[in-house]
């Protein structure tokens, strides 16, 4: 029983669409991480540069990441107001190859001066180029407070 | 001038893709009518009934039209809630063969009775099957009043 899981565990683990999710879960872990240390700037690199890449959030942003850069700084002007953020209830569901959607949680734990703890939920169109996984397009709605 | 427009006109039409966004308007058209009269049954029809299906809003819902028309019904039990619907800003973004991104704004007007007016922002990724297409991910956020 035992032998069976562990081959069924390999054939999983073997399969491409898992190694797809697997690997954009890598890439929100890492950006939580880049976030954590308050470096927006290797923050915004995993949205793809494009004029297509789009973001919903309180307002929609069109263009790349210099774009999708300016947001991040008006939103977080400074350390306190970017507080430290976790990712959780992650799904990711290959649509085809090379593309997935990834959804989730956001929750900020902030000072009273960072504008106090929030959270909300996202999703993100992603796809894979020769750069690694990107996000197209992503819908960002905090949780009413 | 005008005959070389034509000619690029109807080549532009006859691209798949430009094929696949007209559809995805025209469901989203249909949508808007459905709602218009009522017929919250009929307009989770749109959605895939499948239990991958995924609906953002202020809740998660996960599961076939069912679950989403509960989550619907829910929040828009009289008719005078459901109000009048209109999409714009609808943006429709081909992401591979049979597979699309939409995304608009939605504004529902409203009696005060109803919750007064309200919209919002809404992305979905819509899939073609053999009964059309289908939307696999809602996630809609409500602009702040």
């Amino acid at each position: 029983m035992i032998g069976m899981l562990r081959w069924l565990l390999i054939l999983c683990s073997m399969s491409p669409l898992f190694a797809q999710s697997e690997e954009v879960r890598a890439m929100l872990k890492n950006s939580e991480a880049v976030w954590n240390r308050g470096d927006l700037v290797a923050f915004v690199t995993d949205y793809e540069d494009s004029p297509e890449t789009t973001f919903i959030g309180n307002e929609v942003v069109r263009g790349g990441t210099k774009a999708i850069l300016g947001r991040y700084r008006r939103r977080y002007p400074t350390r306190e107001a970017m507080g430290t953020l976790v990712f959780s209830e992650i799904d990711v569901r290959p649509l085809s190859a090379g593309l997935a959607l990834a959804t989730g949680k956001y929750s900020l734990k902030r000072t009273a001066a960072g504008g106090d703890d929030a959270s909300g939920r996202f999703t993100l169109v992603v796809r894979k180029s020769p750069a690694g996984w990107k996000i197209i397009h992503d819908h960002s709605s905090q949780a009413a407070p």
